[in-house]
């Protein structure tokens, strides 16, 4: 790591030599790999953007050019070349750095970006507001604001939307596209078409490199293939200077994004030209590391892994609720011919991939548009057919009004299967499911379910088919091991299920309603208490809405005190339809989740012991409580 | 009305002749004029759309073929010709026809269309839908998709998200572009200003008939003018194609929205043209009603209105919120150069036409594009500026994820302006802004306030200015005169603010906690409750979030009970930040507001006798509550 132990601030870049750049870039790689390879993180993405990176610090100076990354996940070579190579080893630790940019970690983050579609909106914003701030200064000298959209990025509705306002914005911003032809499944779209239309001399130019390095004689018929897509890029190029020249960009490109040379001139020359510039930067997913060249959604976002073998290390909790959605979707797909699968670019993470293989004609990815797959659901399902949404809780955020206005008011039956519910560890407060319950509660006519186990999710998707209005069920990813339950069930009688009931006088007990896979936690607290001589009965809610009104209402006339544990935001979560529904009674409620703040990265043991929700916290907490008020 | 009376159902206007077509079209305007000025209503747009309604009734028939209109306020031209002419004198009013698309109304119908943006997306889902389940059916008999987008709808990001994926849906359906160059405010962006390029020989021949008509010889340099635009748009025809045709839209077009024979014949090849088609159709806002074409805008959504002067009624209520928003952020921003004004295309509904004119270059409609909107302030915050974004309460529900992604997770401080919020009368449940507490309580870092009166709001806007993170300051638009306060402050200590103290013993008492104009309510359910010998004191919450944690406290240990009155949704709202503040202590909650239902349109007197939100239902029922337990 020579060279890269010579860069201790962002401006080292500049000062080396054109040949040492391929050695940095491999170096880079090298500390990528070996760091995910231990962390994991976001891989492939990450390793296609290094030489973009490098050339990106040999034009601009950050932190007074600002650098927005969308989405944040190909940030790594960034964060190392820019102070924090030291800190690297922490990638993704409790307390360590973030795997997205974090302006709170280095000014040159400029943004929060977790969340793809959001750069080229918040680059406008920036821009604005330096033409505005730095009007004395000479427009040569003013900041740079440069925002890297991979295309997967681009169809977002968002970036749509700052697209066509960029040209009454009146500024100067350069724009790089960051063209791998994915987000993180397959891209998809009339847009990404016409971009791929663009590459192809791009990728002409690298497969006849890679032919005559390799001495080999072109095939005559492959050679007719080539002149025809070659053409047709020709014509593409024309077309897609009216496109983008149309929302007031210059078109410059596309640029091979692994060429030194031809990066640093087209950013170069971006910097002097007056107006907005795009930049379409062709990079390939994985770049220099074979395996995630050749597949490189599945190196997309890896857990830890074997450098030498390159096979996954065995995961921390048990795999589970996205596998069986995903199987029991196909099981009911083979029944109910109206059954659709929808996802927004995350068809591997919800467990579509099976089902997308068995009913192509089924299986809808829409990109990295939540809302648009919303409201084409609400239309499906409005025309007859049972359209089921799986979809990423931090994710789903994006599509709130469109559950309220197209799904719920018309009462109409979309499922909405919510993965990656409550902590998701490692990636952080972007992409906690923390806020889903809380922001699903107040929409009528929607129901809100979380599954104790898998088999039980199963259950609720089969119940979720028999409504004839908008189900949501949330569940975060692995059944953790430690919270397994003690037991499944097939098909259910609707209701809360009551675990265990309390052993000691009614009057002298208070019960643990606990939502999802917290049951496990909830145990555990029971257990701790009996030792303490409290006496709880735990209960299985597997409703927030509409809750089990009749079973909770018994159970504040017969004890002075529930509690409620959820994986979710407190605030308006679970614990908060409790306190509503027991707000007239004289039955005090005491809820646990999580805080009121934006819980960090880290594993979700630490994490949870950092907020008290371990069994032995929560138990603490609660005894505390009882002991403060004699109401034990 | 002869003719119109002729049309019973929808078919009759097949069966009509030609030149009978335009005397309908004048009756149909003349029904809506007469109506909207007592009801109130949208004028301009649906008075722009009514060929085009008929000319889609001589063409297709619903409810086999499904018109989807985007959005919603162009259909009362469709309402009445689809079989609704008699309950069309009930538009708006409680248990009346509503002002939008209702499913539930009519099978003509297809979806609810109250927020923009979303018809395309359904559209697609309904078309995907009638392929799989008419799969058996001859594709010329299957039933038509017919998508009516206004402009400013198209550039909002659903519709381009929709239109990006629109090519791999492998679907037919029909897209019309009703162009009539304004979303609400006038319309923005790059895609508006290259339609109006397209618009360009529409208004040519428009002018032309109109100038040979009149027996005028045109100017030579006008026609040079003219030549240059013609020109322009002969260009941007070829562009155009090129753009639509690249999302899989065969484009026809621009057609005279005004032309029964041009657009009868537009629709009818589209219906027979196999594929995608998008019929570009240019009409005139306000079309026959020359106030309302001479200055649409102020004619889009109207009050009642005096048909002889086609003055205004007076409104119901004082106005007050809207205004004094706008006349407080010109104040603070002839003082502060760092407030930057922000709306999506509701520059007069929010009472920013002022400040736009004050400031123009400090103030962005950014045309309907709620999340770009929240994004782009967030960039100007990040960069040192002071964003005002002034919403209403219901479209600020397409932006959540960038509340929390891209403002609350960096704690920017940008300030949201939440119009209309509350129970907004009869533009019914898209527009009632009843869940913006629910969906903004759970994010961290948001302080979220409520004014009981105008001056308070003002108060509250310069409170947020000294903030270093996100403020959301909510408000009606109106204060009601029965809600009046009975005083105003001009600057806050900034806790919660006792109003009136309870005059009895404090053990036998409870406190009535009010959100914004509540207070007006609180106090007369605090003098009702006094005449039945039940004390109460009345407290101006004036925070939502934080709320003023120690009075409530206090509160709590000196009375039994809390009762919270807030204009917004119980579930989740401020009541349920009372529920939870108070879980674990004895006081008990009686948490007053809109009911876990979406609710209907009608005045907003009606609508709270409906849902016993009247002072007098108020009272009974904490009468009742506390008869039932002897707690009074």
């Amino acid at each position: 790591m020579a060279i890269l132990d010579s860069i201790k601030v962002a401006d080292d870049v500049r000062k080396l030599q054109a040949p040492q750049l391929p050695v940095l870039a491999n170096e880079l790689r090298q500390l990528i790999l070996s760091t995910v390879s231990r962390t994991g993180g976001h891989l492939a993405s990450n390793l296609g953007a290094i030489e973009l990176t490098i050339s990106l610090l040999r034009v601009f100076s950050p932190p007074h050019d600002k650098v927005l990354w969308d989405v944040g996940h190909q940030a790594y070579a960034w964060k190392i070349l820019t102070g924090r190579q030291e800190q690297f080893a922490t990638l993704r630790q409790f307390r360590g750095l973030s795997g997205f940019p974090k302006p709170s970690e280095s000014p040159c983050d400029t943004t929060i970006s977790g969340h793809a579609g959001v750069a080229l909106s918040a680059a406008i914003g920036m821009a604005v507001a330096r033409d505005k701030l730095e009007c004395n200064t000479p427009v040569k000298d003013r900041s740079q604001i440069i925002a890297i959209v991979g295309d997967g990025c681009m169809t977002n509705g968002i970036s749509l939307e700052a697209l066509n306002n960029l040209i009454e914005s009146k500024t100067k911003l350069i724009v790089i596209l960051n063209d791998n032809e994915m987000s993180i499944s397959k891209n998809v779209g009339a847009l990404s078409r016409q971009l791929g239309r663009m590459l192809v001399n791009v990728h002409y130019n690298r497969i006849k490199r890679a032919a005559e390095s390799a001495g080999h004689k072109l095939h005559m018929t492959f050679l007719r293939g080539l002149y025809h897509r070659l053409e047709q890029a020709i014509k593409s190029i024309w077309l897609k200077n009216a496109f983008f020249e149309e929302f007031g960009l210059r078109y410059v490109g596309p640029i091979d994004g692994h060429d030194f040379k031809a990066l640093q001139h087209a950013l170069q020359s971006a910097a002097e030209y007056p107006n907005p510039v795009l930049i379409h930067v062709a990079t390939v997913k994985g770049k220099g590391f074979p395996p995630a060249e050749k597949t490189p959604a599945a190196w997309h976002g890896v857990g830890a892994f074997d450098r030498e073998s390159n096979e996954p290390l065995p995961p921390a909790g048990k795999p589970g609720f996205s596998e069986a959605f995903g199987k029991e979707l196909i099981k009911l797909a083979e029944e109910d011919k109206r059954i659709i699968g929808i996802t927004a670019a995350m068809k591997g993470g919800t467990g579509l991939n099976s089902f997308a293989e068995r009913f192509p004609d089924r299986f809808y990815d829409v990109g990295i548009c939540e809302e648009h797959a919303t409201v084409f659901a609400a239309g499906l399902a409005a025309a007859g057919l049972r359209p089921f949404f799986a979809v990423y809780s931090t994710f789903l955020q994006r599509a709130i009004d469109c559950v309220m206005h197209d799904v719920c008011i018309a009462n109409l039956p979309v499922v909405f299967c919510i993965d990656r519910a409550g902590s998701v560890g490692r990636d952080g407060p972007t992409h906690h499911g923390m806020f889903d319950i809380a922001l699903l509660r107040p929409l009528p006519n929607l129901s809100i379910l979380q599954p104790k186990d898998p088999a039980e999710l199963a259950a609720m998707m089969r119940w979720a088919l028999r409504q004839n209005g908008p189900v949501a069920i949330r569940y975060p990813k692995e059944t953790d091991a430690q919270n397994a339950t003690r037991e499944s069930i097939d098909d259910l009688d609707f209701k809360a299920e009551v675990i265990c009931e309390p052993q000691a006088p009614l009057t002298a007990t208070g019960w643990i309603w606990a939502l999802g896979t917290e049951v496990g936690t909830a145990l555990r607290v029971a257990d701790i208490l009996r030792e303490k001589g409290i006496q709880t009965g735990v209960v299985n809610a597997r409703f927030v809405k509409p809750i089990d009104h009749d079973l909770l209402m018994r159970h504040a006339k017969t004890c002075k005190w529930i509690v409620t544990i959820e994986d979710g935001s407190r605030k308006g979560g679970f614990g908060s339809e409790v306190c509503e529904t027991l707000a007239a009674t004289n039955c005090r409620v005491f809820p646990f989740g999580w805080p009121d703040t934006f819980i960090p990265q880290g594993s979700i043991a630490e994490l949870r012991k950092e907020y008290g929700l371990t069994p032995e916290a929560i138990a603490q907490s609660i005894q505390e409580s009882l002991c403060g008020t004699g109401n034990a």
